[in-house]
């Protein structure tokens, strides 16, 4: 990803500054269930890279990898809020495609308590990973394997967010 | 899409000028090329609104309906270059998933001319009306159903290109 950055920077910059309000940003979703929401959505794409990156941003803020990793396993028995069931059962309806969101799974993120602007924010994150994981995978990406890398640049992401414009 | 843009307007900010650069920003691919790969992708996501009002932009670009029309049915035998057939062949892989694209494919874009950067931007195109089709079909955005609306709102985008941050 960050050598895609480097090749083209004129896409690079408003690609991270979605990433940045979307995922840490101002929002009563957390950046850890943000994080999550991005992590979920990579590993149902199959995307290596996204998913590990992203759940290691997720893992630093909600200070547990196994939350992560139950959660990408089976989110609805995850120990998770209802709420954010709900809206990870939005994401994975908008990852199989934007005609699969049903008034049924958005009534149930409602019920839950989740906003529309909640709402609105999880079918777009979701969208937005459908379009990373693309990007990375479809350009067959250099990834690193070694599960340190992604926890080290985790906490700093985490910290210090996506790459800004200069 | 332009209700959306006005409730969430920090989100539609980024996704704009991602649009303007790949779709309009300096390229060796026409605006037309571009637009019609965004309506191509859109087809297979099978989302109405992206596929039309693209559709329209491209056939104001290329001086021909029947043109991109001919092209969303089946590339292959389309009137367009062998270059640009390879390079929706390649659109067509990424609309899957970014796994799918094959060193073959990518192989076939290169044997009729395509560059690199035209390669990069063909998949991230693709890739990007993934996220768009899915943030318009995932949201039910309402579309209008007057093919007149999409000729004129096509005509406008050509020449004006998608809104600019304030």
């Amino acid at each position: 990803m960050r050598a895609l950055q480097t090749y083209r920077p004129e896409t690079a910059a408003p690609l991270n500054q979605l990433a940045n309000i979307l995922l840490q940003g101002p929002s009563t979703l957390s950046p850890g269930e943000r994080e999550l929401i991005g992590s979920f959505v990579s590993s149902r794409n199959n995307c290596f890279y996204c998913q590990t990156i992203h759940g290691a941003v997720a893992a630093h803020h909600l200070g547990s990898e196994a939350l992560v990793a139950d959660t990408i396993r089976d989110a609805e028995s995850a120990p998770v809020s209802e709420k954010l069931k709900a809206l990870l059962a939005i994401a994975a309806k908008v990852q199989e495609g934007g005609k699969q969101v049903t008034p049924e799974v958005v009534a149930r993120a409602r019920e839950a308590g989740a906003t529309d602007l909640e709402i609105h924010d999880t079918v777009l994150i979701a969208a937005a990973f459908c379009m990373f994981n693309r990007y990375v995978d479809g350009l067959a990406t250099w990834a690193p394997e070694d599960p340190q890398f992604y926890r080290e640049r985790g906490e700093f992401l985490a910290h210090h967010g996506y790459p800004k414009p200069a």
